[in-house]
């Protein structure tokens, strides 16, 4: 007797979770019902199509319901909702959305992918206005590019800084729009820390995005939005990007169990509480690796992963469930942004000791065209030297570092692993010693307590409190831009000029990128400095991280002058 | 009483070397020994001169003696030759090659990283020529710049098809200058296997290098180059790259072993025969991780963390030396090659059971701009699942693909971890389910016995034999190009054409890239089809390996017409 698998949702991962049952069962009677007029549509390339870097959004949906029938013989139909499931009976009852006609559908197995949607508090006075959208599908997309077109709409806010906002505002600004991004943290990217995320900062505003952080939207008018300041930002057109929540509407009517986030509860196979009917998706809390907490994680590739484990199930395969680790890569405008594993607030919520490195090498050798710094941060525990995480930001080749880390942390590699981590090299794809083992190198010698270090976070407290900063950088170098003041003694002098140096107070002491501050710091700790500290990131890492404050606050910089063209 | 090192050669590991002992000691007293101009040069990047990306030769040179004097408080002394080592007295003597006056050095610990050389065959007649260059150092390259563009030579002829060989060759044909490169084996780049190769053999040919395979160099006249063939080739200017010979003269002079491959021996923490003699870099022997065997590596990561471990070890630090997987990646053109760990003719002289997944996806969701297909190959243990090996070439970010399989490498990591692995994702970096992924999921259907496949090196047989071939493209793309007697059934069509598909014999199935034709294969495995098996690499994959060959042996294609446009 051939199986009948039933499946709720059409983009990724029902999609993948009937096209995975098909190669497992070349018998098995496979129906789809996805509620919108799309199956299987690249929800990440949605926003792609606002640039016209996706030029139709026609192009956005991969797959048609005959495509389906043809290739996979699987019965996919669209704009047709399950209004219910009647677990004892094992059928779904299903509404074609045009012609509200009712039918039930039989299953043996039933595989869930509601997805998620967006969040519209209704706390917003306007939210329903007609120029307020939200991006979770092509109809959405479709729709905003035809209003922004149709209007000659010319100012739009984008409310919230994560991924989709960031890639909405950059889209939109590719097409020449004048766009506000507000975020009511005080960062955009959370999965970032807040140093990094100064980088992006920087780069956001650099591309004239109107970044507004730390405020709220309050009421959306015809032609402008007001904020929780007061502040009134002329608009015609709003996307909010500020979260999104599980549809969980069907699976709570039905009777299975949420977990404590509020997703679908399921367990290690992605069963939920019943045991013929699997979740996956966006609409799922899943465990994370590192902490064994659950979570929500609204991503693609989970989502197949656990699409093709509940299939795998389905047909009695057995499942090694990692959980997840969160690793993602964003571009924002000239950046490319990765990250994985724990940041430095997961970190601190889990009580975990830890220390980090901040390094800025370039991505290939310097001698090469077009050698750029990137902005590394290694996140480890202390005093394992375990991995917990890694925060990448820069122009080139960011993804492969951060996809190392999240390789490492699979195994519970550490400090000593990275180190000696043999990795593809030659001059025009990276440095013989890769950004990954100098990071590694800075945190061994922090485990073993040979070289002190200050963050960037901190740096400023120390200027302002006048302590004893060294510039490690040559004269011509410091007369172009400097901490104020630090005083300049280069590297190659600085053993001549010992007699400059306090040995009864703290030294901080900095360069260009850290490479020659810690040889001396190494230096000045055997000469009998008893407290000589890296400034991490040295000159480079404070611009990024003061840069962006000074321009919001029209506060005093900390330095004489900020000289990104040396980056 | 502070230490003095002494340190022979100043290039990645003599000058890698004398740094660590100053971080790790400021008051030892460190003298460095280079037989050339210059020390702390970047020889990764000496074939770059010639096509002036690197403009100017001086920039080659990272450090002169004096900023090692200033910043390291190192004596570099250049053109200075160790002549002779007195291991009881532990004294070195010098030679000044100028003055060739001598002087006697002593030292507690010396590190002797004396490089390689390049192999001149004394059996090729006018070896010894003017116009015969090699390629190890700033002399070196600076000297064919000058020749090249002093003589106006127009054609230059490149023998050895290795890292060095192919990046003077493509560095040559951007300088505009009409380039032949003869490699004696059947493929260039020894670390891919042949398969692979005929994909950069492919490049190269398209960039109107002349590359000539499986014939060797005999005599070099005046104006041109006479190989075993009787073939002649009109050059002014031969650059010789067949290999390296580790510069041992010192060392057995010395009376320091030497290993089997004849390279200098040393201890797990780089120690010669004589404790307090380290040896590190291109002259040295070291331990295959995987194979276990001794082997040579003429690659400038390794000999920098050897450096590191050898400085370490004179300070009494424990180093784990976990031997070379040889990750690499070089630029061929418009194609991006790298690869790690053990390549399929390794795995036979291992007598590993092994198999191999190659998958030909797109680097970024196809919907992107600038979406690319990755020719990826993995090799594995049978039945274990254990990683072994990848080859990655495309024109898009191969090195990350390389990167993450050379991690899993050093963890020892199977099938099962890479199919789960989260990597970084979005539409422009990569696809929800990476290359590594679909690489891993392709090995475990072969483990698992799911999945039967034919090397896209046993493809030709096939075809002649007459061996019944479907190809499940749709009808427009068979039309354009397709393998010569092969069967066009659609996968949108294949369920209701089963009476085409005959049951008594082999069935062999391909498409484009085989995501389809993957679906195929299992399906009709389920449908009762005994001996059903895919097409590796599919059209793409057998496009990419066959056109080389019919190229150079004018040889009857398999197919009606390519279509390097599908790419």
């Amino acid at each position: 007797m051939s199986k009948k698998i039933v499946v709720i949702g059409g983009v990724a991962g029902g999609a993948s979770a009937a096209a995975r049952v098909r190669r497992l069962d070349e018998q098995a009677e496979i129906v789809m019902f996805e509620r919108g007029p799309f199956v299987s549509f690249s929800n990440c390339c949605l926003p792609f199509h606002l640039s016209e870097t996706i030029e139709n959004a026609d192009d956005l949906v991969l797959m048609t319901p005959e495509q389906f029938k043809k290739q996979y013989n699987i019965i996919a139909k669209v704009q047709h909702e399950v209004i219910r499931i009647d677990k004892e009976a094992k059928a779904v009852f299903v509404r074609n959305v045009h012609t509200l006609e009712e039918s039930t559908e039989f299953y043996d197995e039933l595989v869930l992918s509601p997805g998620a949607k967006a969040i519209m508090p209704e706390s917003i006075k306007g939210i329903e206005s007609q120029h307020v959208f939200s991006v979770r599908n092509v109809p959405d997309i479709d729709q905003i590019k035809r209003y922004i077109d149709e209007k000659k709409v010319e100012n739009v806010t984008v409310v919230g800084g994560g991924f989709i906002g960031l890639e909405v505002a950059e889209n939109l600004q590719m097409a020449g729009k004048k766009v506000t991004l507000i975020e009511a943290a005080n960062q955009v990217m959370t999965p970032f820390d807040h140093d990094m995320a100064q980088i992006l900062h920087k780069e956001i505003m650099d591309h004239t995005v109107d970044l507004i952080l730390e405020d709220r939207l309050v009421e959306i008018k015809a032609d402008e939005v007001v904020l929780g300041s007061g502040k009134a930002i002329p608009t015609q057109a709003v996307v909010m990007a500020i979260g999104v929540v599980p549809e969980t509407e069907l699976a709570v009517a039905s009777g299975l169990k949420l977990g404590k986030t509020g997703a679908i509860k399921v367990n290690h196979h992605y069963q939920t509480s019943d045991p013929n009917i699997y979740a996956v998706g966006d609409a799922i809390e899943v465990t994370h690796q590192q902490t064994g907490k659950v979570t929500q994680l609204t991503m693609a590739g989970p989502a197949q992963r656990q699409a093709r484990a509940a299939a795998d199930h389905i047909y009695g395969r057995t499942y090694r469930n990692h959980g997840v680790i969160g690793s993602s890569v964003v571009r924002v405008f000239g950046m490319n942004a990765a990250c994985t594993g724990l940041n430095e607030k997961q970190c601190q919520e889990e009580s975990l000791d830890y220390r980090t490195s901040y390094v800025i090498p370039k991505d290939k050798v310097g001698l090469m065209p077009g050698a750029r710094p990137i902005f590394f941060k290694l996140i480890y525990a202390y005093p394992s030297g375990k991995i917990l995480g890694a925060q990448c930001i820069g122009e080139g080749n960011v993804d492969k570092r951060v996809d190392v880390i999240a390789t490492m942390i699979r195994f519970n590699g550490n400090l000593e692993d990275l180190k000696e981590l043999e990795l593809c090299y030659s001059p025009d794809y990276g440095t013989a010693k890769d950004a990954v083992n100098m990071a590694a190198l800075v945190g061994l010698n922090v485990l073993n307590g040979e070289y002190k270090q200050v963050p960037v976070t901190e740096i400023r407290g120390l200027v302002e409190s006048g302590a004893f900063i060294i510039d490690g950088r040559e004269e011509g170098e410091y007369i172009e831009g400097h901490i104020k003041g630090a005083v300049n003694i280069p590297m190659s002098q600085f053993r001549e000029r010992l007699n400059e140096i306090p040995k009864d107070r703290p030294v901080y002491v900095h360069c260009l990128s850290s490479q020659r501050s810690y040889n001396m710091v190494r230096a000045l700790g055997m000469l009998g400095y008893k407290h000589v500290y890296n400034l991490m990131g040295s000159f480079l890492g404070l611009s990024m991280y003061e840069y962006f404050t000074d321009q919001v606050e029209a506060r005093e910089p900390i330095v004489t002058n900020y000289r990104f063209d040396l980056l």
